[in-house]
């Protein structure tokens, strides 16, 4: 590997600067070789598990997605376009060919913001390989084995090949989603076509050179688009590759590939050390609230004093929050007017909390956020800030009329890495999203299929029970 | 804009870095507004007379490229997917959706490396921006005066944007066709959509974001897949945004845009600048000969030398050529074994133009380059460097085997911006395209119908009898 100076920036197994010193790992072979030499009773059986965590919460991303006006706006200009009704668009009616139903999958699944976070990353990574992965095993029976592997070790690739190349990557100005998850798509969907270990490295070589997407897009509607792209590619990388397409054999590490071209700074090591030994997949995590993840702190402690003490509005005097600085840059409206600028107010969603009891999709609708009673105790609501608190805690006093005071330090947010989301939690939230678009009769359907989906001999059904 | 410290590796309009010391002109809005606002009667005859010929050469190459093992690859992968037969693929008979059409018209223009070259940003322009207007005019009927005013806006937005990033952007690594050409479609198709500002200014960012394409890739199928694409997204930039589909109104300027996050160093004042007065592709230029641009002198003055004195093979002792260095370095092979061999060898196109008087695609077959009597004159073709050379320029002396010699100096090859192909030279390179793919009957038809085109009510006639 090419060695660079210590970079205190990036920490000392990343090399910094536009060329290597010397040959660079065959990493793109390396990957390529795991993939196609991999086998499902390789991979233990809590990481499977996690995954099955994965692919549920993705389900229900992209349902409560699906009646977005960002999948519609899309649906409106694409539809007329698309091939035969080969694959579901999760949520909804239509059906469009592959390539097409892994774009919607794709934007629909993050255009919440309520999908899946790989810490070490931020990368949302079961989107772009899931949508990809769902849209090919409608069109080619899968079974839940295949899929769930396929699944596991598509995440693996952009995980990996995220940690190769974040923070610099992604300071750079890279939505890591978009540029990562193409990889990871090409990959999962590569893995399921059969390609040789040729094959795949051409795959991921066609996904390298087609790898987009910038964080000035994010609060347009590109940003989803990155998600979508990122599976449509990434699949057409896999198909073009199955008949011979070539490309580059070194895609991530040669000096003009995506390594060095889109970042200042890599580190090989981490897509070689422990390939094959550990997975990134079980450092998958999954939001509770659809808002910003600094927020979390505050909410779940809301909530727990709330359940407690069985609070009402009308006994709170004020709360006191005690946070993070970044809490407030971040999220400190005072005042928010809209369902989405009470997602960036930790205000309402301390107030929300209280007095509904959740903080789910509806608590952050026009419709609650603009409810005089949480604008009453919003109004109530105080917070200071400390740097000595740290981003993932938060200190709540709510000091009551009769002159009493509750308090809750919370050391971590409920779906953090620390104190995951139990499946019952999992279960409520995809409930949360799937209600309103799919009959509740089918959403228990849903939860059992993917629950179960190991045991499937075909997951098409998974799509099909998705559809409106 | 940001003013940065002079930067010598740039010239003095360009910053670099990665952020803007202060914000940056709205250049996106700009190309938008003018895109938007220009009327046909704006563009000059010479400039319009030059789009023609863009158009011209353009078909050829897609028609010339159409059986290439690589347009048949892609086809195999992707037409199962592909949506109702709404365009022509040029020199087939396959008929797809106009994303997948523009894909494949976009690859078969340039996989023979023989497509035009705008010589300031080394962007061959027609490719991206006619593959998707081509297709979108065979749905939308559109006349020949509104198809070639869009094409040419669009060839102007894609090389005002990549003189703003060139050479810094291509030296990253970058394959600036691909990255600078998807704004092009966008702008051209858009053009042709009928969209506003606003939803031109989303269309340009939609493009920016999909802005992909690695040098890496060079050699492999993925460098015409790059043209491809950047057609294909451009396009669906244009769709999407004409059912209002957001992105970033910054997308080339901001701080985590195009402009900083794909390139080190950057020159707004190449958008701006002289915008509506002047037209990028009065300096479009077209290859005469199927290779590599450095051979282009030698072989200009053996097919001179060749002509003028009636030589033959058995005539000669020797060829001596005295040549810039790096025309030894690009196309040294002295024994090239196949076609795409000889066409980086220097030996073998001096010899070919002796003996066929002719350097077309027949010249650079594997038949050809192994031919007894080509390989015997290659044999004795001897070269020289000298740095005093100029890389556009080329000394030749034909040593005849009766004492007598003829000499040439050619100081700028047919080609250039200083030599121009003919209109005729430009037909005989379409037939030799075009030949062996159309009969000869079809092939004059669509030379009519290119040079004819603002005559014509509708230019979808282009596209039908470019089929097979």
């Amino acid at each position: 590997m090419a060695t660079g100076a210590y970079n205190p920036q990036y920490g000392a197994a990343f090399t910094t600067g536009s060329h290597p010193a010397e040959a660079d790992p065959p990493v793109t072979r390396l990957l390529a070789r795991y993939v196609v030499g991999s086998q499902p009773s390789d991979i233990p059986e809590p990481v499977r598990k996690e995954a099955i965590r994965s692919v549920l919460n993705w389900v229900g991303c992209a349902v409560g997605g699906s009646n977005h006006e960002t999948v519609d706006c899309a649906l409106a200009a694409l539809s007329e376009f698309s091939g035969p009704p080969q694959a579901t668009v999760l949520g909804r009616s239509e059906r469009l060919d592959i390539f097409h139903a892994a774009l919607l999958n794709g934007i629909s699944s993050h255009v919440l913001d309520y999908d899946d976070t790989h810490l070490k990353t931020i990368i949302h990574p079961a989107g772009p390989v899931a949508s990809a992965l769902l849209a090919l095993a409608e069109r080619r029976p899968t079974s839940g084995v295949d899929f769930l592997h396929a699944f596991i070790l598509g995440v693996e690739v952009e995980c990996r090949i995220g940690r190769a190349v974040y923070p610099a990557h992604y300071d750079a100005g890279w939505h890591i989603t978009g540029t990562a998850g193409i990889f990871g798509a090409a990959a999962a969907t590569g893995k399921l076509l059969g390609l040789t270990e040729q094959q795949m490295t051409w795959a991921l070589g066609t996904a390298a050179t087609q790898a987009s997407g910038l964080r000035e897009m994010f609060g347009s509607m590109c940003k989803s688009l990155h998600v979508g792209r990122a599976a449509q590619n990434g699949l057409a990388a896999a198909i073009l590759a199955s008949r011979n397409f070539t490309s580059s054999e070194r895609g991530i590490e040669a000096p003009r590939a995506f390594a060095y071209v889109l970042s200042p700074a890599r580190n090989f090591a981490a897509i070689s050390d422990g390939l094959g030994k550990t997975f990134e997949i079980s450092e998958n995590t999954y939001k509770p609230f659809p808002c910003g993840i600094v927020i979390h702190p505050v909410i779940d402690g809301c909530l727990q004093l709330r359940y407690q003490h069985d609070l009402k509005a009308g006994q709170i005097e004020h709360i006191s929050l005690k946070v993070h600085p970044l809490v407030l840059e971040l999220t400190g409206k005072k005042t928010p007017g809209s369902g989405l600028e009470g997602k960036f107010s930790v205000y309402h969603s301390a107030a929300v909390a209280i007095i509904r009891g959740a903080a789910g999709l509806k608590e952050f609708s026009d419709e609650v956020v603009r409810d005089p009673a949480v604008i009453a105790l919003r109004d109530r609501v105080m917070a200071a800030t400390d740097p000595a608190v740290r981003e993932e805690e938060a200190y709540i006093i709510i000091r009551l009329k009769d002159g009493k005071a509750v308090e809750k330090h919370v050391e971590h947010a409920v779906g953090s890495l620390e104190r995951p989301m139990s499946d019952a939690d999992l279960a409520d939230k995809f409930r949360g999203l799937a209600g309103g678009i799919l009959p509740a009769q089918q959403q228990e359907k849903l939860i059992r299929l993917c629950r179960s989906v190991e045991s499937l001999k075909d997951v098409a059904p998974i799509a099909r029970a998705s559809a409106r």
